[in-house]
C-alpha cells in the first residue's frame, strides 16, 4: 500500500483547498500553488500548506504525489509543467467534472502511467478557499477514470488518497463517466441556468421567488468560468440531454394546452415517485 | 382592529396545520377539520385544536374567521358550506396557491364581503400534518388578494391574522397574483418536474444525484394533487412561462452545437448575475 507523505495541491480554490485541508488533517504535508496569492496565503497562514511552489513548477519540493485542482484547459497545462517530474512521481489526479479530454490529454503525456483521473461528486455553487472545509468528500461518490496505461500501483494510490478524504470511490471509463454526468450534474446546472435566464428576461428577481424557486435556481450561481470549461467539453452528451427536456417541457406545456387533468397527473405522479422520499 | 378570538382551518396539512400551530401558539382557540381522521386525531391530542367540526361545517362552534386550507375544487365546495354561516363571519381566507378561480368563486356567494383570498409563499415538498410548524410563515411572504366586494374590516382582520404568524404582507390583485407566480412558483416546480421525468427516462435514479442535482429536482417530490389542482388552474399563464424555458434550452442546446465559448460563457454569467448573492 502506497500512502503519499507530501502531496501538492495545485489550485486551492473551493475542491482543492478542501483536497488540501484533508490531506493536512490526514497529518500528510502538503505543498501547493494557486494563481491567486490570497488563497495561498491563507493556506499558510493557517498552516494548510507547509510550502508554497512556484507558478512554473520547477521544484515540487518532495511531493510525489499531485492533485491537479485547477479546471479546463488550465489542468491541461499542468499536465505539462509536470512532465519532466514524473519520474518522481507515484500519483498525478485531478478533479475535473469532465474526464474524456484530460485522460487522452494524460494518456498522451509522460505522466500516462502515474494519471488517475478523479471527479469528487462534491461542493455547490461558491467556490474560492473561503469555501473550502476538511471534511467535504466525506461520504460523498468521487469518480475514478484510469488512463489505458495507469499502473496498478498509481490507481491504488489514486483509491488510497481519495479514501482518506472519506469518499465513496466508483471506478468508471472516462467516456462513460462525461455520459453519465451529462444527465446527473450537467443537465441540472444548465436547466438551473436557463430557468435563471428565463425569469430574468420576464422581469422577475430573485428576491421574488419562494423556497422552490431559490432550491430550482441555486446553480445558476456557480462560476461561468468552470461551467463554461465543463459544457463545452461535454458538448455533444449535454445537447442529448437538452433535447430531452426540451421535450419533456413542450410535453407538459401541450397538456396544459388541452386541459388533459389526467395525463398532467399521470406525469406529477411519476415525477413524485422517481424522486420521492421511498428512494433517498 | 379586529382580533379573532375562535378561528376554525379547514384542513390540517402541512399549510393548514401550521396556521392551527401558529394561531393556538399565539392563544387563539382553534376549532378545526381534515377529511384525513389521523390529522384531526393528533391535533386534537396535541392541544392545537380545542374541538373537531363536522365534514358538512353545520356548526361552527364560535368561529368568526375561517381559514379555508384545502386546495383546488375542494376549497370551492367549502364556500358553499360556509355560505349559510355568512352573517356570523368577520373573514374567510385560504391558503391556495392560485387566487384567481377561488376569488372569482367567492365574489360571487354569499360570502363576498368578508372572503380575503390569501398566499402564503411557504412551505416545501412536504405535506401533512407531520410536516406542520408554528413558525412556518415567520418571515415569508403572504399574497393578500381581495375580492372585488372585501370590506375593508375583513382586509383588516386577515391583515391581523397573517400577520399574527409571523408573515410579510403583499395586496395583490388575483390575476396580477397568478400571472407573477407563474414564473416565481409554477414554472420552477414544472421544471423540476420535466428534469425528473427526463432523468427517469434516461434511465438514471434518484441516488445518482449529487447536491446539486437534488436541489433542481427536489420540488418534483411534491404532491401531484396539489399540483396538479395549481397547474391546471393557471394553465395558460405556464404555458407562456414554458414557452420561454424551451427557448433558453434550445438557444444553450444550439450555442454547444456551435461550439460558441463566448456566448456560452455569456449565458452563465448573465444567470450568475441574476441569481448571484449580491441579490439574495
Amino acid at each position: 500500500m502506497t500512502e503519499p507523505q507530501t502531496v501538492a495541491v495545485l489550485g486551492l480554490g473551493m475542491i482543492g483547498g478542501s483536497v488540501a485541508r484533508g490531506l493536512a488533517t490526514q497529518g500528510m504535508n502538503v505543498v501547493g500553488y494557486d494563481i491567486n496569492s490570497s488563497y495561498l496565503d491563507d493556506a499558510v497562514a493557517e498552516g494548510v500548506v507547509s510550502t508554497r511552489l512556484s507558478a512554473r513548477l520547477d521544484d515540487l519540493c518532495g511531493a510525489d504525489s499531485v492533485v491537479i485542482a485547477v479546471y479546463g484547459d488550465a489542468a491541461v497545462e499542468m499536465l505539462g509543467l509536470l512532465a519532466p517530474h514524473a519520474h518522481l512521481l507515484n500519483l498525478v489526479t485531478d478533479v475535473g467534472s469532465t474526464k474524456r479530454t484530460i485522460v487522452a490529454a494524460a494518456e498522451k503525456s509522460p505522466l500516462s502511467k502515474c494519471f488517475v483521473g478523479a471527479h469528487p461528486f462534491a461542493g455547490d455553487h461558491r467556490s474560492g478557499w473561503g469555501a473550502s472545509r476538511f471534511d467535504l468528500f466525506e461520504k460523498e461518490t468521487v469518480y475514478i477514470c484510469p488512463t489505458g496505461s495507469s499502473t496498478r500501483e498509481s490507481v491504488e494510490a489514486a483509491s488510497v488518497l481519495w479514501s482518506a478524504l472519506g469518499a465513496k470511490l466508483v471506478k468508471m471509463d472516462a467516456a462513460e463517466h462525461d455520459d453519465l454526468l451529462a444527465w446527473t450534474s450537467h443537465l441540472p446546472h444548465v436547466v438551473s441556468t436557463a430557468l435563471a435566464l428565463a425569469l430574468a428576461d420576464a422581469g422577475i428577481v430573485h428576491r421574488q421567488l419562494g423556497r422552490g424557486g431559490r432550491d430550482v435556481t441555486r446553480l445558476a450561481a456557480g462560476s461561468p468560468d468552470v461551467w463554461t470549461a465543463i459544457t463545452m467539453d461535454n458538448a455533444a452528451a449535454i445537447e442529448t440531454a437538452l433535447d430531452a427536456i426540451e421535450r419533456q417541457c413542450g410535453e407538459f406545456r401541450m397538456l396544459l394546452k388541452d386541459a388533459n387533468r389526467q395525463a398532467v397527473r399521470e406525469k406529477l405522479t411519476r415525477a413524485r415517485d422517481w424522486s420521492g422520499p421511498q428512494d433517498r
